[in-house]
């Protein structure tokens, strides 16, 4: 199909499909010597789809973006070094006050949880400490004991959905539309429950 | 205390204090001619303390921040209508998909959630739904029916951790911190889950 036509599959104008390919997220189309001739697939709509969700919903910058669609693409990368990507790409690096760091990762290790140390979510766990901390709450790390029980739940869940012989791009996109998808319906849904708790307690 | 105690205090900068001060974020200290000469307590360091959980953990621009701190300063507003403004700051509304939305709507009537129709988690439960959609997968709101289940259990154990009889300002800060702080903890947690199950998953 022609971009035009690209645009109207995908429902992305065409100024920004044209944006996408400049910025090297979206691959040309075939024989293209311009885009507008370039013949454009159906994975090509797929791909501004998934571009879609991973700025519009997760947030993503477009080099973060850019970042998660490389790992994508590379067939050498494993599935769960993928998913170390993806995850730096939605919380970027920012560092966190040492001592709720050390407290984190001791409390990780007690519960036999492992994870690479340059795991982003070590940090920002931390972060969450510290805050609470701040505001002069005298925690130690095990306060979240009862969040991390329902996150390895559902974590293990989700993981276990996606088929162990799955081709490697079906297991790829279960991953970063679990990461960036569900995080986004699990935040919804718990504020929902808020709402829902709170005017029953306090009404 | 003076305005360079308060800032060694709270560890934020002097020039950011006088910005949340000329912003409307932090009330001015007593006998306030100047802020360099104001007397500053210790409930403004509490509340820089907050201002930066809520910019920094919260990702909150400067102007929700102001909308939230207003909302917890209005001894008039219901502490459930108090959710309801920082839900709304931390995600602003954005409209989602119609069809989306009736199938949320209509999901949430069958689990008998009672929420207000202009809860925010109502459209950005919907925003998830459509984005599964688009990228193809033919799913109804039940989809999210296990993290309904364990974001139910998790609000109604944070909202009971609010004392029914508190102070206004205890009960307000519990809920800002739940919403925030253990909003950031959990999609941690997840993440950290997702690389543990993973790697034993796919390696």
């Amino acid at each position: 199909m022609r971009v035009s036509e690209l645009s109207r599959a995908s429902g992305v104008s065409v100024p920004t499909i044209k944006y996408y390919l400049r910025e090297g997220l979206l691959p040309f189309g075939a024989a293209s010597t311009a885009p507008n001739q370039a013949d454009y697939a159906d994975t090509h709509v797929h791909r501004l789809r998934l571009i879609r969700v991973l700025t519009q919903l997760g947030g993503l910058s477009i080099a973060a973006t850019r970042d998660v669609l490389a790992a994508i693409d590379d067939p050498r990368l494993p599935v769960p070094d993928l998913l170390g990507v993806v995850q730096r790409a939605m919380a970027p690096a920012r560092g966190a006050d040492p001592q709720a760091r050390a407290d984190v990762d001791r409390y990780l290790r007690r519960r036999r949880w492992t994870v690479p140390p340059d795991a982003p979510g070590r940090d920002a766990l931390a972060r969450a400490l510290a805050a609470l901390r701040d505001l002069g709450r005298d925690v130690g790390a095990d306060v979240f004991a009862p969040y991390a029980d329902l996150a390895d739940q559902l974590a293990r869940r989700e993981v276990a959905t996606i088929p162990a012989n799955a081709a490697r791009a079906e297991a790829v996109e279960a991953m970063v539309v679990g990461t960036v998808v569900f995080e986004a319906a699990f935040s919804a849904l718990r504020r929902l429950a808020h709402a829902r708790h709170a005017a029953r307690r306090f009404r």
